[in-house]
């Protein structure tokens, strides 16, 4: 259904939440007018080891000088390659209850190649309306085609709407329901749990452990205020 | 500032996200009245191999007999135990935009432990309005002390708000802001973001890694609708 695309070297799902980070570190270095950084650096801001970062990095080929860093702008293009931001997708989005306003209106949702395609709900209240620039349109009437599809919905609805998105041809969902959804092969499900983000904060107050504070802040060279 | 729990063994970041994936799976099987299930099993519907699950577990004492799968009770009960479920803890969420209304309305945000403990906002429309049996206080004015508060403010006001509540003694952030937090050493800081979620989903898709539904599918014993 999907057409895979070849690389040399799968990625392991805690490197591929790691890369995006890293290209943000690229990136707001490059800003800065710092053109290489080396692996402790990146380790630092992103709360990892610089082994873990030199280990991530590893499959992208080569990325600057043995003993110099990388280059941030290599490593930069390098992540976009490998997480295939050369490409553009479109996103549906349903349910625009407070979560799927949140999610279209904010800038930050739909970066790197994604482009908003349309807007479902089931509520006659808001079928019709304009939400950042797209009309809703009823989720019981036909169903466009797009790359991926985003399910803000209660968790009694979620397997229902996953069964019909995946119907007309819609093989990504990104789930933010609670509610683990059952879809045939070759389709892609990413679920996004808020209690489970709550957890792990949890655990690294309890431990000491994960991107404290000190890292950021030593790394930034900038002093404490509190 | 924050007293750390002894434990026999740090865990790792993402043994630390998918614990709480693994009990679920647990408490699923309980609500079947399956008493027992294996690191396959679990493997299969969490999306990772059998010797992930195993690693993951290992460090958490015996969860049963050897050769026969894990006790889903205990293995319920550990988990909780490693991610310190046993704790009652406060919540304060900073920010009642549409995201901060979707996560305190939201059954599946606040569980195991946490109580929400009060709401704050800075728009004089939304101060003294009742969210979630809470009324809205003024951020300018007092903070309550709380384990730890969600940021769900725009991105310019992260740091602002991250420094007045440390002051306030609040040493646990949720930042769902896309803003890196400089904050004193010994302040936790998790953040969630929407678009690294879209893209670990675009890189499944594109290529047929991860939890892609097949796994999922057969371990059910279900057939697809589609």
């Amino acid at each position: 259904m999907v057409a895979p695309r070849l690389r040399s070297r799968r990625l392991s799902e805690p490197t591929i939440s790691r890369l995006p980070i890293y290209q943000r570190i690229a990136q707001s270095w490059l800003e800065r007018g710092e053109s290489r950084i080396d692996s402790s650096r990146i380790g630092e801001l992103a709360g990892v080891t610089a082994t873990t970062v030199r280990r991530d990095l590893a499959g992208l080929g080569a990325l600057g000088t043995r003993g110099t860093g990388y280059d941030a702008s290599l490593l930069n293009e390098r992540i976009g390659e490998a997480l295939g931001h050369d490409r553009r997708y479109s996103v549906a989005v349903v349910g625009l209850g407070n979560l799927g306003r949140a999610l279209v209106n904010s800038s930050h949702f739909l970066i790197r190649g994604a482009v908003l395609s349309a807007l479902y709900d089931t509520d006659p209240d808001v079928i019709g309306s304009t939400i950042a620039g797209h009309v809703v349109r009823d989720f019981a009437g036909p169903i466009e085609q797009a790359t991926v599809a985003v399910l803000c919905v209660p968790a009694r609805a979620a397997q229902p709407v996953a069964d019909r998105l995946v119907a007309a041809g819609i093989h990504g969902l990104l789930n933010f329901a609670p509610e683990v959804l059952v879809v045939p092969i070759g389709t892609a499900v990413h679920y996004v749990d808020f209690s489970i983000e709550l957890q792990i904060l949890m655990y690294h107050l309890n431990n000491g452990t994960g991107p404290l504070g000190g890292g950021v802040l030593h790394s930034l060279g900038v002093s404490a205020g509190s």
